[in-house]
Parts: structure tokens; sequence; C-alpha cells
């Protein structure tokens, strides 16, 4: 099996069809996208692993995913931090980051202190909008997720990759590796530089919507949300 | 164990501090809510047991679960078929509709002769607000889920039942007991009148919100979003 995978200006695409003319919110799109990364981190990193998790987020989309996760994992049991140093003013980033400070879920400032003190990383920090340059405070968060031996979960890309041609060839996330990603709706065309274990969520796209962006729909099993793809698929 | 209840009242003020101080959406919900009835239909009627699912939604939130369980179902590779004979003008709902539009799942308007073709019926007519008449065409839909000997899955209460008092002790819908019950967040009064496989899910709410309103949250297992609950529990 080859996995076909979706460039970073078809994967905007796609995101703007699903709002627009396939009626889904935002608000929904990104309750079904973080449920995934849940359930990856779930299989990947088992509750007896170790309950602490630590979540970075970005300013966009990638660190909403990242704040539902957070949630979703909270209810399975697990003890999320969050890193959250940019926050959006967008109303429904400040809704989810209310619906965690609910939950007593903690804030902190510190990614590298908070790393002493946690079992697994979700790494939310970019997407597939990600291009260009790593800002402030990120460049930091980077280097540290290029050096730490925690399991890293990466949401749709590992943060600093370029989604066409994966990480950098020299600096920063030039040695970044996470140990799992998960794909949303599609891998992107870094997976093939990806060496790990590899889940694809985004368990909404419509048959119509994945034939016309060219993509195959992962056989998902029961009611899960995310599909592991054996190691050699989404090789070009 | 026995089970806390929720009436309608509290019910209907818990879903206003979900969506207001707890910042909530009302798509969030809506989504996690009908995700988890899909879940429990999974549950007791597996794919192997024939998939054709007849879903009939109501015009108000109940309808909007079932519009939300009846797409995941279409992607756990169930047929649904819904029948949706007054349609909300509210946005959310047109949305829902949409998105099962266009996975091509017919919506049909003979909700009768819809039952002599499918394997298992969600009755997503009425929840927690409804009181008083069943009104048209809904009279019609009673009869026959009181008649049918399908397997029945109500959402949050059994349509035509009162909220705190259950069944009505004569006529319309005195005999309707549905097969499974899904109850959102908690369960209302009229659990204790129920029969069948009993099922919570709204695995969202806060232990702090839990506390205020007085209920158990139920012991999910995994990254479940429903739980069963025991058979003899849920009495008052």
């Amino acid at each position: 099996m080859t996995l076909k995978t979706l460039g970073a200006k078809a994967a905007a695409a796609l995101d703007q069809e699903l709002m627009s003319t396939c009626a889904f919110s935002i608000d929904q799109l990104m309750e079904l996208a973080g449920l995934a990364v849940s359930q990856a981190v779930y299989r990947v990193h088992p509750l007896s692993r170790g309950a602490r998790v630590l979540v970075a987020c970005g300013p966009g989309n990638n660190g909403g995913d990242g704040l539902v996760a957070a949630r979703h994992l909270f209810y399975y049991g697990y003890k999320p931090t969050i890193f959250y140093p940019k926050r959006s003013k967008n109303d429904l980033y400040q809704r989810l980051a209310k619906q965690l400070e609910d939950l007593d879920v903690p804030f902190v400032d510190d990614f590298q202190s908070a790393m002493g003190s946690t079992d697994h990383i979700v790494d939310a920090i970019f997407g597939f909008s990600f291009s260009g340059e790593v800002r402030e405070p990120f460049p930091a968060v980077i280097r540290a997720l290029e050096k730490t031996r925690l399991p890293v979960t990466s949401v749709d890309a590992p943060s600093s990759w370029d989604i066409e041609s994966g990480p950098p060839s020299s600096g920063l996330g030039s040695s970044f590796m996470p140990t799992t990603l998960v794909s949303l709706t599609a891998p992107k065309p870094l997976v093939k530089h990806f060496k790990g274990r590899h889940f694809v969520g985004g368990r909404f796209v419509s048959p119509s919507i994945a034939k016309k962006y060219d993509f195959e729909v992962p056989p998902y099993e029961g009611v899960d949300q995310v599909v592991e793809i054996p190691s050699g698929s989404g090789k070009i």
C-alpha cells in the first residue's frame, strides 16, 4: 500500500471546502481532529506508561487541535499540562482554553522545565500552513524537542518541517524526529521523511471529497477515529 | 450502584451553563452527543446484525443529535436512512443535514414504509425538553415504534415519555419501550421506568459541573464516549 499525500495548497483548499460547501463548522472539525489525536496518544502511550502529557500549542489551528486533544486526554485519565505561549484572540481558541481551565489543567510558561516532569509530549505547534521561519518563542521549543528522549506525538506535521520537503537540511529542526505522527485528513508530502508510528485521523472526509482531492480514506476499524498506517507505507 | 438523575429543569439549566460559562459551542456538544449515540448503537447492534439504520429526527436538539449519530454510523459502515419531517431552519441543523446529503444518505418521507427495510431504529424525536402533546406528524411514528419488533435506540428519552414520570399511563406512547436508551450527560428521572440496555454518554462534563448538579460521572473506559450502566442501576 502506498498512501497518497496532500500538499500544503491542496490541504488548505480542502479545509476551506469542508467549511464552505461541505457545511462543517470549524468547531466540529477541530473537535474531531483533536479527538483523533487523543486516540492516537492513547494507543502509542497507554496510561500504564505514565499519565503526564505536555501539550505544546501553537497560535493557529494546530494549537486548537492540541487544546481539544488535551481535554479528551484528561477525560481518559491523563494529566495534561499546556504550553500555549501565543494565545489567539479568536473566540474558538479562547473557549477551548477555558474548557481546560475549568478542569484545572495547568498552563505553564516554561516549556523546558515542564519537560522535566512529563511522560509524553504532544507537538501541536505548527500544522500544514507552516512555512518559512520558526518565530519566537518557539525556536527554543524546537531545539528541546530535537534533544529530548521523551516520546513526542506531532499533529499533522513535525513542527519546523517543511510541509512538502520535510526536515530542514540544516539548523533548527533538522534533527527533530517525533516518535509518532498523526496526519489529519491525509498525510502531507513530508511523511516520506518520517520514521516512526504513523496514524491518519479525520473520519469525516466524504468519499466524493477524497476522490476530488485524489487521496484514499484509510481503512478505519470499528468506531476508531484514527487508523495506524503500517510502516513502509506513505512513501512516494 | 444507584445512579442519580437530572430533572427536566436541571437538564435545561446544565445545557445553558455548558454553552455559557463552560464555553462550549452547541456544535461541539452536539458532535460529541451524536458520537456517543453512534457508539452505543455500534455496541448493541453490531454490523453483523444488519447495516440498515433508520434514524427518526425531531425538530430540535434531539433530532440534531440523531443527524450527527447517523453521519458517524455511515463512517462505521452502516447504511443510515433519515426521517426528518420537520426540518429546522436553524443553520446548524441545516448544515448537519447537508453533511448527510453529501454522503448520499437518503431522507425519506414515509416512516412506516421505511421501517419495512431497516434493521435498527434510532429514536431522536424528542429529548429532555419534551412535555405535553406529541404533535403531527409524530403520533403515527410513536404508534409504529410501540408496535415494532425491531430494536430501537432512544436518545435521552423514549419519545412521548414524560421526562419526570415516564411513559403515559394510557394512550399514545404508553406501551413504547425501546430496547436501548442513551442518556446524555446524566439519566433523566424517566429512567426508572425503562427496561432495556442503558448507556450514558457525554464525556465532557467536568467534575465541578457534575458536583454542582449533584450527579455522578459514570466510569467510562479507554477512549469510549459511552458507558453501559448495569441493569438494576438508575433506580431511585
